[in-house]
């Protein structure tokens, strides 16, 4: 029979410390269908992070220029930082049938459901404020400050969170793993995506 | 941390022949949130049907009854024999949050698709014309006549797979189950049934 599918946007966002990486990486590694768009940044390397892969890490010149340039999908100003999901990295894998995943903040994900009409917008939940503040001290990468800071912004996300399609909770990774694929197979026999002609024979 | 579910609307419908009744069963044997809904119909019982759990088999005056009583969400008529979906199936169960499977013909699918609001409808397909004439032939329970009239509606059936929210092809039976199953884990983390709130601890 004849199959065709059209490319989805999937976006995954929800509160910094959700565990939302580590998600992404056991999703791609598992579904070849999947690519991951990098966005630009202008703050600073994480240890282990690299320019290209992780985020295109850019100055605040740089960032401008983009902006000028209208090459982004949205951008935001998140923690001090700004952050940018270029055209580039989205709409022609789209065209060509690819299904692009964003892992975006909050500001940026409410962006784009506002602006795209067809998209898969998943908000992925901390299972209590107390495991947020515990994931975002194990990093080791941010001053107490900041912590405070990211836990003070994840209030207000998590109001946010009924403006997605999909609520699902990173408590046990297989879980939520299990959920995040479940709404992907979905997506692929959706009417909005799939168009399946059945033959004579 | 709190999760509350609504109770959703399954409704799986699609050509005689595709193998939604077997279907069903893996589904419902392996969730147990599901619940299946026992259509009226004044066809005879085919052999290894039970009434009240295949059907809730019933005679022309009692379908009648029925209609006039109010109480069916849909009724239609297929192959010179009437179904309907009754209220006291569906209702009250999704009040309770249960899961409500109804495995009904095209032409109730689609009342139910317009006067439902809230409903995932999912369109299975035979993987060829050809291997729904063997499943029919196969059943061995319509007459030759029967089994061109089926196909002949199946024709048309096909037309309306746009009108549901998903369409699965039920060639190989693993993989039709795991693309249903993906559809309703969706539906349990999809903001229109799912509603979480994040604790402090």
């Amino acid at each position: 029979m004849s199959e065709q599918r059209k490319g989805m946007l999937l976006v995954i966002s929800g509160p910094s410390g959700t565990g939302k990486g580590t998600l992404i990486k056991r999703l791609m590694k598992e579904d070849a269908s999947l690519v991951f768009s990098v966005s630009a940044t202008t703050r600073a390397p994480r240890p282990g992070e690299t320019d290209g892969v992780d985020y295109h890490f850019v100055t605040m010149e740089r960032f401008e220029e983009l902006i000028a340039q209208e090459a982004f999908v949205e951008h935001a100003h998140v923690h001090g930082n700004r952050y940018g999901t270029l055209r580039s990295e989205v709409y022609e894998r789209l065209a060509r049938g690819e299904n692009v995943v964003l892992d975006i903040d909050v500001q940026g994900a409410l962006n784009v459901i506002a602006s795209e009409k067809e998209k898969v917008s998943i908000f992925v939940l901390p299972p209590s404020l107390k495991a947020l503040r515990e994931r975002l001290t194990g990093r080791g990468t941010e001053t107490p400050e900041a912590i405070e800071t990211r836990l003070h912004n994840a209030i207000w996300e998590l109001t946010q969170k009924d403006k997605y399609q999909y609520n699902v909770i990173n408590d046990d990774l297989d879980t939520c793993v299990k959920a995040l694929q479940g709404i992907i197979e979905a997506q692929k026999h959706s009417t909005t995506y799939y168009t399946v002609e059945v033959p004579e024979e």
